[in-house]
């Protein structure tokens, strides 16, 4: 926890708030912190700064916070993913948050399971993406919206979403190389283990994505996504 | 499993294989294998073919493989890592595998915890570079060297492993962005959670090091490894 992020509620005064829960006991375990000791925060889409420690007691801590700076740029890019396996889901969008991306589609596609979709992690996605935010002292939580269906999602929706955009869809195997250094905003579909079948693919390139390859080193959905990711930007 | 690494002792005959254990079960219960079916296969540091299904009984599997073609060019990277946390071990060792790195020095640093170089993570190193390899098609298993002591090992031995390369540090806060698509090998050091300390730092600058800064967000070291690569390559 790089910095610890305040919610509304939190908020006992203009510049007083008061921690419980979760964030009190790391910051007291981790943190160790004392009276006096000054913290990272930062406000839910607000501001970043400090927070001097200044009430400890049982079950809560209350700290004076001083805002002076913005949160980091959010990516310019929009990512649509296959819907990663329940096991691997919490770091993907824990990634996907820490490396700054603001809106996630998690879509269905012909090779993920179906049993996916009812995974008990997929209503933990929020709590995911703020342990993101923490690690990379941001403030701004992404949007993740579920599409549990590929073709309306692609044709209906997609196209307006990606509109104005570079729209890049991963594909071992594809022959363009992925760009790099983009100085636009892109819209990047990743598809699951296995990739996207060549329907899917086409459905994509329908609506004017790119097919564009990483090599052929086939890389799990987290390290491709941030490999990915450190290339376009 | 995109690829069934195939060893020495795997082999009956020149082109007869037999898989038991882990891999059998695998390709068993994943892949389903049944007889005449054909699997992607890997030698051991060498060339990379399809395997089809000659006999399946109780607690073996064999294969007669052809080996066509090389396996993906190793990355022109050496990574020099603060020992990670072990609960996240065999993630980065994995991930490092996959992204095609081939020669790995995990060391000591002042903000490593003493306790990790006593986890027993570091006794399935090389199973999780397997596990890596498989994922990415590869067959070229990467050193992983342990260096416990970090000046000696800095001031000794890191000068003759960096020279000729490109060297860096990641280093947030950094003066210097970190280069893109560069056409040279390169040294990357990674700092653990909170960062090499100043100190550490200047060590590595007296030997040639830059310090490179991705950016204000402070990325978990398996974000920050795929991020780095996937812009440096």
């Amino acid at each position: 926890m790089n910095l610890i992020l305040l919610f509304h509620d939190d908020f006992l005064a203009e510049t007083r708030v008061r921690l419980t829960g979760r964030r009190l006991e790391h910051v007291l375990t981790v943190h160790r912190a004392a009276l006096g000791d000054e913290l990272t925060v930062g406000v839910e889409g607000g501001r970043v700064g400090r927070g001097r420690v200044v009430r400890i007691d049982g079950d809560a801590l209350e700290m004076e916070v001083a805002l002076d700076r913005d949160p980091p740029a959010p990516l310019p890019l929009v990512l649509v993913l296959a819907l990663p396996r329940p096991k691997v889901m919490n770091r993907v969008i824990a990634g996907v948050a820490s490396l700054g991306v603001k809106r996630v589609f998690l879509i269905n596609a012909w090779r993920v399971e179906k049993s996916y979709w009812s995974s008990p992690r997929l209503r933990g996605l929020r709590e995911q993406t703020i342990l993101g935010l923490e690690q990379a002292k941001d403030t701004v939580l992404p949007s993740i919206e579920l599409r549990r269906l590929f073709r309306p999602f692609v044709e209906d929706e997609l196209p307006t979403i990606a509109r104005g955009t570079r729209a890049l869809v991963a594909h071992p195997g594809a022959a363009e190389e992925c760009p790099r250094d983009l100085r636009e905003p892109a819209t990047l579909a990743i598809g699951p283990e296995g990739g996207f079948i060549a329907e899917e693919i086409a459905s994509l390139e329908r609506i004017g994505f790119t097919p564009v390859s990483l090599g052929p080193r086939v890389l799990r959905v987290e390290t491709a996504v941030a490999a990915i990711i450190g290339r376009l930007f």
